[in-house]
């Protein structure tokens, strides 16, 4: 695909053509590197409002996701949903699909809901996930929701890459426990104990007030971090959820602009983030199919199978080598 | 550190120097980024020896080390023992160098024993390790043996680093199950059995045959993988271990010089290693303390966390700047 056809994209998908924007985010999951480049030359350079909604698997997570969905078209913002499946690149997306349609979304233009699987992994995010949320946000929406499956790594580097993060969890699965012990509480800004009409929503609520209280002690969690009740298949406590959303987003925004120091959260997670896109794009650059340095990579592999050269020379040879190829291939406008 | 200091320790330490040997690892451990480029254009470009010796705590590993390093010094062999911990930088090694105390080795000019911490993690192995081999190739060693402690991904990695990779299990420890668990039991070119004195040992050996067997049909385990018996406290068995690895590294000579393809079992160990040495040294040049990129990784992390740009393009200006950073500290000659 050659630069102008991803330019024609990118502006169709703008106008709200559907079709064109699932064609950027193929391109975007599978495209090859010089359509990405491209791509990545045209994308507006800022942040897109991202929310991380992340718990594990039979807390009605997606259902939340969908009734929050309602709530911000309530505010007139549009909504883009990712899906990421570590484990099917199908089922997660058609099940919250499915949530989003049966809850009166499925004709609504200000809605796109994709799945993508976590494969080309970045710990357990996939690398196309950040760029997929810059080419949602340039086709005009207002908000991306992306959701993961599972407690877990993928959590974690959710949160690297949300600007707030809400943990969901439910009575009686012992799954705040699970977020503890995964590093997952500490990342979350907001927590959420969903089907909050069945039993055991107290004790559940005084295990994550005392896991709280304990991760402030250790300097694991910092700030306030609010723990709400939903009832995501009726719809309470979802407004409140949106607002608690928006005041944490502004709160984020407060402590960048008050200039906070490189150990702030914020910026141990923008660290975070970059690193992990900078070694994604490493490892692409050396190990995608059509690579540009796959074939630096195999010459020095060969060498060392061989045992004709060391592995540290053959290694500073393709750090070498992958530098000028990455000089060579900036466009000159 | 300038270049000349490095080039004069590394002269001395060729003619015999050992006090010149260990500066020149402490910059492998823990050199500024000048001092280290500077010795890796200074050593030799090709591969040294080397043996991996791995297995569970309890097992006798370091007594069978010492007992190695006796029967290659009666070839006439010069060796190095790298002793790699990754829980204490300290223990390890001291432990083993109290073994080979113990077996006579101390007065040997032949032999060298140095422990590493695996900070700085490259997987589970120090991305020093390698460039320690080097220097002791560089430093007239024959062989150079690298132990690690604990069964995992520290093991899978020294086999991507080492020419043959001995499995050393002993009766009774269950640990033939962990090894088989962990995917050490497929990266091992010998297994041994130490201890073979004490009661258990056929019940292991069939354990293992069958875990090889299954291996076999399965494809995880290739070639011959024999296994012995040794008593490392009287040296029984331990010339056969030595014969052994002899074997098992002229074959790989072998099927390199054949030019098997790039689906061998030496070509995706060489493949691991190399790319895991790029991203090493790519994290290097980005996160060390005195790192040459460190500022362009703060400016891209600020911007990120500020709000000011977002995340895939702050990676993408981090990429081009290392590319500019990695060519301009090219020397001229």
């Amino acid at each position: 695909m050659v630069r102008t056809d991803v330019a024609e994209l990118l502006e169709r998908s703008g106008a709200g053509d559907r079709r064109a924007l699932a064609r950027l985010l193929t391109v975007v999951e599978d495209g090859d590197d010089a359509s990405r480049r491209a791509l990545l030359a045209l994308l507006p350079r800022g942040p897109v409002r991202t929310v991380g909604m992340t718990g594990a698997p039979g807390v009605g997570k997606s259902t939340l996701t969908a009734a929050l969905v309602g709530a911000l078209r309530a505010q007139g913002r549009r909504v883009a949903v990712l899906a990421v499946d570590p484990s099917s690149p199908l089922t997660g997306g058609a099940l919250l699909g499915d949530r989003i349609r049966m809850q009166g979304h499925h004709a609504d233009e200000g809605v796109y809901v994709r799945s993508m699987a976590s494969r080309g992994q970045l710990g357990g995010l996939s690398a196309a996930v950040p760029l997929a949320v810059l080419v949602l946000g340039a086709s005009g929406f207002d908000d991306v929701l992306v959701e993961t499956v599972g407690v877990g790594q993928s959590e974690v580097d959710v949160a690297a890459l949300a600007d707030v993060t809400v943990l969901v969890l439910a009575p009686g699965l012992g799954d705040g426990v699970q977020a503890a012990k995964a590093g997952v509480l500490e990342v979350a800004d907001v927590l959420v104990v969903n089907r909050a009409d069945r039993s055991g929503v107290e004790a559940l609520e005084a295990e994550l007030a005392g896991m709280l209280e304990l991760g402030r002690l250790t300097g694991a969690v910092d700030g306030d971090v609010p723990v709400l009740r939903t009832v995501a298949v009726n719809g309470e406590g979802v407004p409140a959820l949106a607002a608690a959303i928006e005041t944490s987003m502004a709160a984020r925004r407060g402590s960048s602009e008050a200039g906070e120091g490189s150990g702030s959260r914020v910026h141990q997670r923008a660290r975070r983030l970059v690193l992990a896109l900078v070694e994604g794009e490493v490892r692409r650059l050396l190990s995608a199919p059509d690579a540009p340095g796959a074939q630096l990579l195999a010459r020095a592999v060969a060498d060392v199978a061989e045992g004709e050269l060391d592995a540290v020379h053959a290694a500073q040879a393709v750090v070498l080598g992958l530098a000028d190829l990455v000089r060579n291939s900036v466009p000159s406008d």
